[in-house]
């Protein structure tokens, strides 16, 4: 992946986003490329929490999936209100809001990371595999959803976790161009 | 005062903001314009705060040359982290950061606004009368006082109170102009 600096700390959705949602599953499984993209925020020492609306042990059961190391915040100010951003950021200890991500699937949370002031990336999968969809059909679910997020007012749509370091160095850039979430 | 629309929060310094920064003052004296200021802004329906670092018996007391709507918020983290602003938001139950604004003459409060992404406006006079200083000196103080206050980054700098009704104006202005804090 492509070195993208200045990242200040990044904020993921669990379903959807970390972790697939069919939550029956035993274990759960997380999304592709999800650890592989932990591993390397990890490495690159980027301070990561992930946020859900989830009850606790639900929550945790979905997490057991991802590294210990990575924060855990279980929402106490409903979404789309930015309360719950700005309280993932502080369990950060973030020292500011420049450079700061949220990554999610769900349109309420992106909503909350619009809210609070953040970079947000759009994940246009959701982490649900269609596998009997042909295709076709999964190539039009993908576009319908790229266009609902961005109607929402994101700065990037991703297809899957793979694709986040590409849009970090993305982000990076036009920071250093002047934009501004 | 012209109309200043959508400013969705206003947070404001305590001492030597809105409050006169020699603390032996019995009873305290709010500083030239700010009772003026206040009743503006509560007639335009803003929601306001105050922050201040001081323990709560002495901000109370300072805080008595107050009306008694303004919404306190003492302290937990200290400045210049982002927390203190975020939470003082969060307390006023603000649905959005865009259109933010802290005012303040404490450069560390300000630093903290500015990480945690709101529109700061500095107050170069800082709430202190030198009525033994020539009007020549209280001129090259404001001039230092506004250069520093630049140079931390600030959006704007006022010379009084009274200045800030056209300060929220010219940052309307800005912000329809798609400037972003």
């Amino acid at each position: 992946m492509p070195d993208s600096p200045a990242i200040t700390a990044l904020l993921f959705g669990l379903r959807g986003c970390l972790v697939e949602t069919e939550t029956n599953l035993v274990p759960p499984r997380p999304t592709p490329g999800a650890l592989q993209t932990l591993a390397w925020l990890q490495q690159q020492q980027v301070p990561c929490a992930w946020l859900d609306e989830l009850s606790g042990a639900d929550a945790e059961h979905l997490a057991a999936a991802l590294p210990a190391w990575l924060k855990a915040h279980r929402v106490a100010t409903p979404w789309p209100a930015p309360d719950a951003c700005w309280q993932a950021l502080m369990a950060l200890n973030t020292v500011k809001l420049e450079g700061c991500v949220l990554v999610s699937a769900e349109p309420r949370l992106l909503q909350s990371g619009l809210n609070a002031g953040l970079w947000t990336i759009g994940l246009a999968t959701g982490g649900v595999r269609h596998e009997t969809d042909s295709p076709q059909e999964q190539e039009r679910k993908r576009g319908k959803a790229t266009l609902q997020l961005f109607a929402l007012g994101v700065h990037s749509v991703i297809d899957h976790l793979e694709a986040l370091g590409d849009c970090l160095a993305d982000i990076s850039q036009r920071r250093l161009k002047g934009e501004k979430p």
